[in-house]
């Protein structure tokens, strides 16, 4: 019976407004003031679903879904999924659960093994992986790993001269990590970035923010590096990063939530290039490759899905690109395209009306939110936008399963 | 067809030895070195899961099941596992899935509702609570909120002087936890307990452990403290240590992972007596209430599951009880039966043989732990065990579903 209600919800996901139209506090109205005392039928609940929670999902499975990055599914992966509820098993130790604890070990290799990792990130190679729940646990993991290897020879009493970089591209997840691992708020240092290196870290501001640093007698620690930024998908160039980061002792880190699981194809491969100079490396297997499950779906299904959104995204690149009220903002290299529409077009047409010629980029950015919102709540397709050196940019990102 | 599959692994989960028999590295040996690039056939697959995969299972869902403590499975909660896989949200902000957003909301309302949590523990009274993880999670949480509300009072240069208390019975989540917030791992202090209290954290140790500590500089923080600890199932009393803890500013957290579902019955209520005065509170839901979706199970029916376990529980420490050889060591109050084989019970037998006379406690522990690993490797049983001041016990913990 769920299996038909979740059939005919994928048949109809494209009827339903991909972004929720309910008001916020819609639910409480709905449900009961407390826990239901007696059972009802599965019928009576389906139909409830239906109604009260259908209406107040945001689709990310829609084909309309463009927004943030897809949190990409598969029958391969909701049936694993069934199997991993069926069993149940809690795979806190070997002897808990030896199926799980091995099969995450393995997989974790094959993964690595795609992305043609430095055999020492692998089990093989005396390094290893695991399964965390968000990038944000990845990174608290390594960033108390790198805190504890370094006071373990500086002293813990320099706990509070720690410094924490990342470029101001990085996800907040880092920032997060880094204050609940109690670095102080005022050592996590966001390095600007610009147009001029398509919002990738530059290694020479890396290396005059480092030299500030250990002049005020600070320690540098640690660098988040990213391979496919969250506003508009930059990358960091992890090889002269790292050679900068070890002259000074450094943990680098790698976050390529989004665009790792692209580097499974060749031809993308060289993005990630210098991750063998790093310490340690995460990605987010669903934002691509489908979930963990989907590992077991066959590598060359994988690539050709990934190779599938970026054509897509090129396409819809190249139609944004011939209309001039339009720029691309940063040149896409993966399944996402960040555009808006220009000042100057806006200049032509309040023009026309007799009025001011010239548009500030404030107005501009005020004309692409609105530009979103109106998308956004005709119901039909979902994108999200971002502000990168004050402006304002709409994030198409590809990468639906239907 | 996953369904079938299911429907015969829990017809047949009781001839399964309930701890795996698997070799470590098991798996290595069964599958594949890399990805398969090609796919196979579903049923290929399943056969695969059937072989190498429940081979390799210790089965959580087994009647057979006594160890850890459970984590409880029903219909319901994998019904909603199934809808919640299908939609495949991603609720990180209310826009991203008002649906799951509110939903959490209301539901953690109506679970503390249950519990009769205090109004300012319930969004509806200004608190609120969240779904986490696991409780380590939590308690990470609730200690980066005690440690930065101190730290903005006293200056963040004195991040090194906060101490954690914890008894020791506590479980090592707490340990972790306060490691990874950056306390000083000198600061993390166990209080110890003993059997005059049932392991119970004495608020008079609590009292002259802060007293110490303030003498030598340092500032009490945090405390945990904890309704059914895991080598146990001891009640730490909470309004005694909350009233201590206030003197000195301390924030109180409520670790109810095991016990906290079993409150939800009136007669055990009293046990989390005390939790208004502290500041935060957590539980593993999915130990005993069914996991989070099975909180949409009726409240009746949840209550009378939890009664059976106790009844079970009970019916077991009498025949236990019955048998002079053997010992309860500390008192049952939920659902779970700490005993052991005595050393009088030895001690007898090793006389006839007209050997040594005394047995010592070291010798009983072996003893102890010998009987437990002939019970688990006999496959038809699975229990793990604990030590209590230097005393082995094997724990029996009742909470299948089956």
């Amino acid at each position: 019976m769920i299996i038909d209600f979740l059939a005919d919800y994928y048949r109809d996901v494209e009827k339903y407004p991909v972004l929720s139209q309910v008001e916020p506090g819609y639910l409480q109205k709905r449900l009961p003031k407390s826990t239901p005392h007696n059972p009802e039928p599965i019928e009576t609940i389906l139909q409830d679903v239906q109604e009260h929670i259908v209406a107040g999902l945001t689709h990310w499975q829609s084909p309309n879904f463009f927004a943030y990055f897809q949190c990409t599914s598969s029958m391969a992966g909701f049936l694993g999924e069934m199997l991993s509820t069926g069993f149940n098993v809690v795979g806190f130790s070997w002897i808990a659960s030896p199926a799980a604890t091995e099969l995450e070990t393995i997989v974790v290799d094959w993964l690595g093994e795609i992305l043609e990792l430095p055999k020492s990130f692998l089990f093989s190679g005396n390094g290893g992986g695991v399964l965390q729940g968000t990038t944000c646990e990845a990174v608290l993991c390594t960033i108390v790993a790198a805190r504890d290897q370094m006071l373990s020879q500086i002293g813990r009493e320099n706990l509070l001269k720690l410094v924490v970089y990342a470029s101001d591209q990085t996800h907040s997840a880092i920032q997060k990590a880094a204050q609940i691992a109690g670095i102080h708020p005022k050592n996590f240092r966001a390095i600007k970035t610009s147009k001029s290196t398509s919002y990738a870290l530059s290694p020479d501001s890396l290396r005059a923010q480092i030299r500030k640093v250990v002049e005020a007698g600070l320690v540098p620690l640690f660098l988040c590096a990213t391979v496919g930024t969250t506003p508009t998908a930059a990358i960091d160039p992890l090889d002269k990063l790292c050679a900068v980061a070890k002259e000074y002792g450094m943990w680098v880190h790698v976050d390529a939530a989004y665009a790792g699981s692209a580097c499974i194809c060749p031809e993308f491969r060289h993005f990630i290039h210098g991750v063998e100079d790093a310490n340690s490396f995460s990605l987010n297997a669903h934002k691509v490759v489908l979930n963990h499950f989907g590992l077991l779906l066959p590598l060359d299904n994988l690539r050709s899905f990934m190779r599938n959104h970026v054509k897509m995204a090129n396409l819809f690149e190249g139609l944004v690109a011939k209309d001039k009220r339009f720029e691309i903002v940063v040149s896409r290299k993966f399944a996402m395209v960040c555009f808006r529409i220009l000042p100057s077009a806006l200049s032509d047409k309040v023009h026309k009306n007799d009025k001011l010629d010239i548009v500030s980029e404030e107005d501009a950015n005020e004309a692409n939110r609105k530009l979103l919102e109106f998308i956004n709540m005709s119901g039909r397709v979902f994108m999200t936008h971002a502000v990168v050196e004050g402006v304002c940019v709409i994030r198409f990102a590809v990468g639906a399963t239907l």
